[in-house]
Formats: C-alpha cells, sequence, structure tokens
C-alpha cells in the first residue's frame, strides 16, 4: 500500500507538535512540510524529540502553506478555527484537509453565537466528516474536510452516546462536569495561566458556554435518532498539564444497572482499538497519559448513570485522533503509527 | 470575657495541627495539652511555625488524653471516627467535645453501612450538635458534643441549602460532583499517594459509596423539612495539596435564574463572616486557600441551576469551622483567632 | 509603646500582598494606605484573607503615594529597584522608606551593571542601612532608609557569613548553588512561566549574571574583615509556587568538621528568634513555608564544606523579614506580629 | 541483520516499565519474558500502553527468570542492586545480563560502604562493561554483563568527563549539585514520598553520601587518566515526576572560557546522537523529557567553570541508555528502537 504525503499548519502549538511527532515517524507518512509563524525557519527535529538526520524539514510561515500543499495529498490544520476556516477553503481544492479546530463542527448558524464569526464556507461545512471513529467509522473516501473533534467532546460523547443508544437513561437531560488540563486552553502567555496562579487552583470556567457544548449535543443527536436530551456542560481547569475527563450523569432508566451499562459500553467499543472499558473506579487521566486511548467506565448509583471517560487531552483530544483518522480515510490500518508511542507515565 | 482551656487529640495530623496552630495564636485559648501517637515526647512549637518559647507543651499519647482533659473545659478530636467515638465516650462526662471525626454527624443506624462499625454511643449521637454555622447557628451552651462536619458536606450544604428552602430547585434530585486535593485523605504512607502517581493525574472515587453522602442528604433534610431530593455523589481526587470544590447540579424551577439564585444564597449568608457569594467563575480554591472561608456562586443555564463552593478542606472544611464553632458554642467573637491568618495564596 | 504608621506601595505583587497580610494584623501597625497601579479602586481586604470590616483601605494609584505618605511614619515600597529608587527620593524627606526591592543594596558603581540604570540617589544609597538582622542586627533609629535583603542573599548570607568569619572556610571562593520557586519573579505573564512550561521542568538562569551575585559579595565582606573569597553564584528556577533554599560550597580548612561548623551557626544564630539550626539534611523548603524563618543547616564532606539554607521566598526573603527589621527600627518585640503567622504547610 | 531475544526482570519498576516499553516496540527485538513479583499474572500490553494484539506476554515471577532465560540471548535487570548481583550470578552463564542496577559499576571493595553489603561476584564484577557509550564507546561483544550507569552518574560524566581530559579544569575537586525528580527513587509508599509532602518541596538528602559518588570517581578517573579531583556530590529531590540536571563546578585554569569549554564538549560529543551541546541557560530538564537525549552546556564565571547536562532519568538516566548499550553490543543502530519516542513534553 502505497503511503501519503502531509502537511501540517500550526507545527509549534501543543496539539500540532504532538501531531507532528507522530507523523514524523509515522510508516505510511511522509511529512512534507510544517508551518509556524512563531518559529519559522526553524529546524523541525529538535521539536519533535528526532536526531537532526531523522527529520530535515524547516518550520514555513503559515500563508506559505498554500503553495508548499500542492505537495501534499492532506493538510493538518491546527490552527484557531476562524483561520482553519480561512485556510481550509483555499486548500481545499487542491488537497484534503484534516482540521483539528472547531470551524468544521457545527451547522453554520451556530459559529455567531459560540465562536464570535461569521461561518463563510457553509458548503463545506455541510460535507465534512465529523472523526470520532469509534462511534461514527472511518471517514468515506471522498470527504475532502475531516473535522477531528474536540477533547471535552471525545470524552462526552464516548461515555453518553452508547447509553442513549442503548435505552438505558432518560432523554431528558445529560450532566456533563468536565476536567481538563492546562495544555487544552493552547500555549499560554497569561498570569492566569501562570504556574503560581494555577498550581493548587481549581475552578469552573466558562459554564454554560464554551463551544463543546453544542457539538456534544449536536452529534449526540445524529448518533441516537430522535433522542434530545438536554446538555448541560461545566468544564473546570485543573493543575494538569495533560489529561482530562468528564463525568456524565443520566437519569437511569429501569434497564439501567452497573453491569447493563457497563455491557453497553463494551458492546459498543468492541472493534475499537483504542477504547477500553473499565470499573469507573479504575477510569483516570494517569492511566491514558501519552497514549492514543480513551479509557471509558459507568456505574448506576440510586438512579443516576454515572459514565467516566479520561483522555489524554492532546493525543485522544486531538493529535493521534486526527492520525487514526487518516489512517481510516486512506486505508491504513487504524493503529499505524500510533503502536510507536510509550505511554507517558510516570 | 474568660477564656477557655482546649486539650487537642491528633495533633500531628493535617487537620489536627491546622487546628493546633490556629488555637496556639487564639487571644481567648489557653491550649493545655496536645496528643500524637506518632510524635509524642516532641515540642508542639516547631510544628506549628512558632518560636519555642511561644508554646512550651510537648505532645502526650493519646492515651494520656484523658487524664490530661481534667484540666480542659473541651477536647478537639482529630482522630478517624471509631477512635473518636470511644474517646468520646469517655471524655463526655468530664468535659466537652468538639470531634473534627464523623462519629457523631449521622444516625446510629447508617454507621455499619458507611462507616463500618457499629455506634456504641447512641444517646449521645442524638444529643450532638452538627456545627454548621452558617445554616445551623451557635451550638447551644447545653450542648455536649459538636460535630464538626465532614468538609464536602460543608461545601455541598452551602451550595445547594438555601436553593432547596427557597423553592428555586426541583426536590427531585441533586448531582454533587465534589473535587478534592490529596491532604483531605490525611498522612498517606501508600502508593497510590505517591508523588509520582498523584501528580498529573485526576480519577474519581468511591463514586456512590463516599461516607459524606448521608451526612450530606440528612442535614439537607433537616434544613429543608419535607424536601427529600436523591444525593448523588462523585468525589474526585486532584493534585492539589490544599483545597475542594463541589459543583452542585439541581433542576431549576421556573423561578430560577441566575439572578434569583445567587440572591437567594446572598440572603442566606448576609450575616455569615465566612461565606462570601461570589460569580460562579470566580469561585476557585485558590481564592480560599489558608483561610476560614468558603466562597459560593450559582448560574441558571438551560433550566439546570449549577452552583459551586469552595473551601480550604483543612479550614473551612475542618479546622477553622472547628474553631468557629469553639467560638459560638463559648459565646467569643465568631471571628476569633481567625483574623489571624493571612491567606496561603499564592 | 505607641504604635506606627505605615503604607505600602505595590501591595498586589506577591512579596507587597503577603507583607499588607502581615502589617494589616500588627498589634503596633496602623496600616494607613495600600497602592496598587493594576488594583487601584478595589477594597484591600479581601486580598489579605480578612473580612471586609476588619480592614476598609482601597488601594490607590502608586502616583498618589507621596500625597498619603504625609499621615505615614514609614512607607514600604514592594516595586522594581527604578521605581524604588525614584520613589524613595521623593518620600524621604517626609517620612522613612523600608524598601524591598534592590535599589539600596550595592555601591552607585554597580548598578549600571548589575540592574540596567545609573543610580541617581547616592547619598541615600550610602546612609541606606541593609536590614538582615541575624547578621547586622536592628537598623539605627537615625537611619531614614533600609533595605531589605534580596531572597537569594538573604539565604547564602545566613548559610556562610559564620563560616568564613570562624575561619573554617578558606577565603579562595565560595560557590552558591541557588533553587528557588516561580513567586521570587513576581508575578508574571509569559509562556516561560506558564504552568504547562514550568511544572515538571528545572532548570538554570542568568548563571553568574545574577543580581544578587554583588550582593552576597558586598555584604559577606562588610560583615567578614579582610576576607575576600569570591562569590559564584548559579541560581536555578524549580516548579514551586514558594520556597527557596541555596547549597553553598566552601573549601574546608582543618578545623573544619561538621560539628565545628553547626557549632558555629549555632553561635551564630543563638539570639536570633528566626533562624534555626538544623542537621544537614533536615533543611527543607517544606520546613519553613509560609513562616518567617530560616533553616540552616552544615557539613563537612571530604574537604569541602557544605551549608544549605531554606527559606520562604515571600516570607524571611522578603515581607516578614522586612517587619522584622521595622519591628526592630522602631523598637517593638522582633516577633511582633510575626508569630500570627501559622505554618502554609501542607 | 537477525535480531535479538530479551526478557527483563522488574519490568514494573519505573526504569523496568519504561525499558519493557521501548523494547516492545524495537524493531530488532523480541521480547520473550517479563517478570514483575508484584504483578504476576497480569498480561503485560496494558502497562506498555499497546493494545493487547500487540504483546501477548503475562507477567512472571523473578524466580522465573533463569529458567525463562533459557529463550533469552539477553536479559535486562531492573532490580536493585543485590538481587541483580545474586541474579547475574544465575544467568550469567546461560546469557547475557544487561543491568539497571548498581551491581556492577563499583570494585568489589566498595560495595559494603556504598550498598551496604558484600559482593559475592567478583571475577564478573571485573569483567563488567560500564555502559556510557558516548563517553566509553560500545560494549564489546564478548563482554557478558554490561553495567547500565546510574542516572546522576551519566549526566554528571557527560557534564565534567571532557573538561578535565582536555585539561580545562584543574585537578583539584569538582563540586556537582544534583536535582532530581521522585521517579529515580523507584515507586514509593512512604509519607516522604506523598504529593503532600513532596509538592512544593525541595531537600538535600544523602550529602556525601550518595552510591553515585564513587561510581563518577571512578568512571571519571578511568576516562581521565592520572586526575583524582575529588568528588563531591550533593544530590537534592524536587517535586519532579521525572528528569534530573548536575550542575558541576569546577576551578577554571587559563585556557577555559566559554567559548573553549563548549568547544570541548561539541567536539567530544561529535558523533553521539543522543548528546546535544547547548548554551546553559538552555539547558533543561523540559528539553529532554521523555527522551533518550542530553543536553549539556557550559560556561566560565569567574575563575569557575560551570557545566549542566540534563536528562530524563528513566531515559538516558536508566531505560533509553540500556537501549543503546544493546544497540551497540549486538551491532544495531545506536538509535534503533529509540527514535519511536516522541518527546513527552508538555
Amino acid at each position: 500500500m502505497k503511503g501519503v504525503k502531509v502537511g501540517i499548519v500550526g507545527a509549534s502549538g501543543y496539539s500540532g507538535a504532538v501531531c507532528a511527532a507522530i507523523l514524523a515517524r509515522h510508516p505510511k507518512v511522509e511529512l512534507v512540510f510544517a508551518t509556524s509563524d512563531k518559529a519559522a525557519g526553524e529546524p523541525l527535529a529538535p521539536r519533535l524529540g528526532l536526531t537532526d538526520d531523522a527529520c530535515k524539514l524547516q518550520l514555513l510561515q503559515h500563508e506559505e502553506a498554500p503553495r508548499a500543499a500542492k505537495d501534499a495529498d492532506v493538510v493538518v490544520l491546527a490552527t484557531n478555527a476562524e483561520l482553519s476556516m480561512g485556510l481550509a477553503m483555499k486548500l481545499a481544492e487542491k488537497t484534503r484537509v484534516l482540521d483539528l479546530s472547531g470551524a468544521f463542527r457545527l451547522d453554520a448558524a451556530s459559529y455567531p453565537k459560540w465562536y464570535g464569526f461569521e461561518h463563510r464556507a457553509a458548503p463545506a461545512l455541510d460535507d465534512a466528516f465529523y472523526g470520532l471513529p469509534d462511534l461514527f467509522g472511518a471517514p468515506p473516501k471522498a470527504a475532502n474536510i475531516v473535522a477531528n473533534p474536540g477533547c471535552y467532546a471525545t470524552a462526552a460523547l464516548l461515555a453518553i452516546a452508547p447509553l442513549f443508544r442503548d435505552e438505558l437513561a432518560f432523554s431528558d437531560r445529560v450532566i456533563i462536569d468536565g476536567k481538563s488540563g492546562a495544555s487544552g486552553a493552547g500555549r499560554k502567555s497569561t498570569e492566569a495561566y501562570s504556574f503560581v496562579e494555577l498550581a493548587e487552583d481549581v475552578r469552573a470556567y466558562r459554564v454554560g458556554a464554551h463551544q463543546h457544548t453544542p457539538e456534544i449535543a449536536r452529534h449526540l443527536h445524529r448518533y441516537v435518532h430522535g433522542v434530545r436530551p438536554r446538555v448541560t456542560f461545566a468544564p473546570h481547569l485543573l493543575p494538569l498539564r495533560r489529561g482530562l475527563i468528564v463525568t456524565a450523569y443520566m437519569t437511569a432508566r429501569d434497564s439501567a444497572t452497573t453491569e447493563s451499562v457497563q455491557a453497553s459500553l463494551a458492546a459498543s467499543y468492541e472493534g475499537a482499538p483504542f477504547v477500553r472499558v473499565l470499573p469507573v473506579d479504575e477510569v483516570s487521566a494517569h492511566g491514558v497519559a501519552g497514549t492514543p486511548f480513551a479509557h471509558v467506565g459507568a456505574t448506576v448509583v440510586d438512579g443516576t448513570i454515572i459514565s467516566i471517560c479520561a483522555i489524554d487531552n492532546l493525543m485522544k483530544g486531538a493529535a493521534s485522533q486526527a492520525v487514526q483518522n487518516l489512517n481510516l480515510w486512506f486505508g491504513f490500518k487504524e493503529r499505524a503509527g500510533l503502536d510507536s508511542l510509550p505511554r507517558f507515565a510516570p
């Protein structure tokens, strides 16, 4: 099987750098260019933990991406949503686009409210494939744009979608308490994200206003037809560098027991190489740190289903899920390039 | 006003040490003895950050407490629940008891299930006063035992009780997502609590089985007569040394708006010197670190009330609340000995 | 004994806030004003962990300081060195100045090289008293300016000065390996000080170029007449919020043994209420966290004296040492206002 | 080129687990067995971040190692020194041994003092090859035992050996200030290593008594014939999970300048794929986290050479250096199996 030529825009951000590190070691991928406005001109190898001869690319400016993209079969965008929208419009005629931002995850009408800009690429949006393979399978070959899911949305959907589909949860509402480390917000130069302020702290932020709320609702509703639970989402910032868990609370139907909810999860993810179902108390950020895995577990307590999912926000929440999508899109083995990653822990 | 002579059992545990540090500086308190099985014989001053002449006590063995208690007006117990139950039975005839454990917070029937032992002091249990002054006021002078609330129970009750009493929340159920640092579990010598394992981790534990669940339910139901919402509680362990927040989710009645829930909290805690009501996004572990304060804030999102409370688990969740109870019980100013504590942060 | 009226400039920086918190609780101090350009107009009480009625001050702008200073007996400057130099010139005719910056610690000729500006207040500089009371005693009543030592300089001088004076160390050179947490650099809004970048990191910075190098040398040479060891200083940044240790290495004379170096330290600090001499392996950041203490210990290994000192960089390294100086300057008890601080740990 | 069959004893300790993770992905290695007394019977794959079909081994008991070793070309020992000594004696007749402990790094006479046991395998000790390839090259094919260096010794020798050999440093003494994260001590179940006690702390330990002191001295003296500087070593424990730096101080000869010391390091490590020479302020734990690299840099300040080396204590300080040795011993490319590791940071 032939390999694929990949370019990446935004290779010095946290998600982009991890994605570039995976791609540079991927047996089916040739990394043909990488951009970073901050570090343009610098060699890429040291940023990826590679010896100098293992990767000879120099970082380009973002604006050089469209020209460089001529040599690429697919371009990965690790840029913010508004920039991704604009780049995708320029690139999508020349090459395929795998976008890590939120630019292609919602319907057009939602962008002004949740992202603060008008979406100017509505047709592309309609055709974009939402790449959460454990629920929605492989991107179709014909797709031009794959939207890589948000970190919270990935964990939340993995924790709750099967339980609604198998009618174990009432469709009244689902409460999602999210907890994430600081790298989820990207590189930060603000006092609030400084070590002194963030260590030993925990707080909620954007309660009811986080842009992953409509993403969770939209794709849950696509996956579980007819069911329209209200989605309430409160994210919290923790003093972790990497790692994310969501704890989801649903009203249990009579059929829901700890056994039946675990069985539902296990059946749903039987063929998913990167989802493991564990007892709820064994799901942890530590267990998935640095890996492409999601760990999921659920239990029923006094009429409430509690379902928890842990991921590494930069891996299954961004970079490794992007590569998982790329593998499926181009017909490689789902885990190609992803077995090579050791566990970060300790 | 005359002062009070206080002894403390368990002065080298985290809560006990912080409590002893406050008491040793309290203008109305004479600390007359302190015990610690681990450190018996050692001087107390260095453990409290005091110069040697500011406190001349040496730590005694626990078993010396009943004899030493003859000189005390009140004994603070910072021991585990089963040990506290036994000590309280021996001490309560000689002196008053202020207990930081769970030994006097539930009805007797709940102990085998939630604490794993039979309660052998049922009459004392019935008479014990549950000391959460911001909701239940001052301990009566005649009380022999004051039960200092659990850390999670303190934060949860402060976040939710007014909202049920003011009929802003439906009485179907309340979901409490708790998040606490490691000192809440006391001094630990297990691999799971080691720095390497706990840093960069977050996980749920004792989901649906934490002993603060019946404590929250019992005292919520006493406070809000007739209302019996189901209490679902999932605590999580975070890589913090100190600090705790609870995020509580309730079904909003029509009368509930962000304004009305904040007004309910503000009215409830108007006279409470150590409770501050803030916008929900400004409630943080950092904001209360090292202080006797609870910060509370609530909002209404899409039919759900989200109410958050942050405390320092060793202060308002244990030691400073004990001193607050002591002050009210003995007729001192509520904040006596508690203004002397600076903010820990940064 | 009459009390003293104190103003503070820079009360929202880390050192300034801790200093204000101590002063606001000090039995002999009336805090008459506080400034903060960032937070001018806001009430001071919540920043100090005080209830609203315990402190009614509102923060002023820095530029209001000279006018407000008319009511003050002494003004504490918690500003950067260049700003302190300017403010001190304006204030010193009206009131005494206690400066936490480096503006009055060196001779004038050293400022361009080490601080990057010309010192325009040379006469004041000559008269300023270097306030390290454990070595240099109380500021004279007549002093107009007290220069509070730098955090590294405090720890380094406490670790080494007695050993040179008692001729236990050869006067060839002293190597000082410094290790400090992030709050030593003040409030930071740079990526390098972000949680993600600083957690799990350790690195040297300003090797051989840190401005505390000439401060250590100058005051060591004043303390130990005739001895001019070269001072080599390499500071390191650690993932701590607060806390600082220095490990100093000196060439041992024949008279130096672990017993004799410990005896030298013990004799030097016999009357110093805030210096404790401990075995070298028991000196730790944890042991002094949140306290006004310095812990010191030394040993001799194979011809080298290793002497270690730990302090809390915001307390003995800044705020509590300032209050210690103020107490001695105005004739209060050395520990006035400083016993009220509990240990931060855990 | 034919591959090699490898077994590993102690695959659930921190170093052993990282080593097993690398070996399980190594293109030239077949992992044939792994042992762990604690986790015997459990599958190995989840511990290595691998999907279940990528590694089918179950963990054995240590005592099964000699039998299992019949199928192995080499056995990696990730056990403590005394256990390694015993196992090596049993295994060395059947197979080659690559030992991560200190059992084969010193001369026999040093063991009672530094390791607390008599060495009973003196002939094997004499023949063991000290595997620090960047200084000593490839293990000879005929070697039966390769002793993998200690973490501190690796970093210290890389920082100082070239500077003594090139006669830039006087041979009087070298002072080595070591700073390491907690995983260097292995899995810990003591209060001192608990999160609450270790976070926000820094302290020296085993000052002058750490077992890497004679290891540094012995191999420095082998590398730099005739030169016998005294080695003074003070290690410090930091609140990091992984990461280690040493800051070494040497007396500069006249020929030593920042340029000449950097040139000496650069020339020494020109062919070393995993050593990078950087300006001294750019050497950091963060820069090498999760990688097989050592970063080294030196400067000259006022007559003192300051040379700093950073490594990941579990990688270049243990597991990846073991694989580097294995590669060279068996004639593979030096970086085989080691390019597959991404950078851990952030």
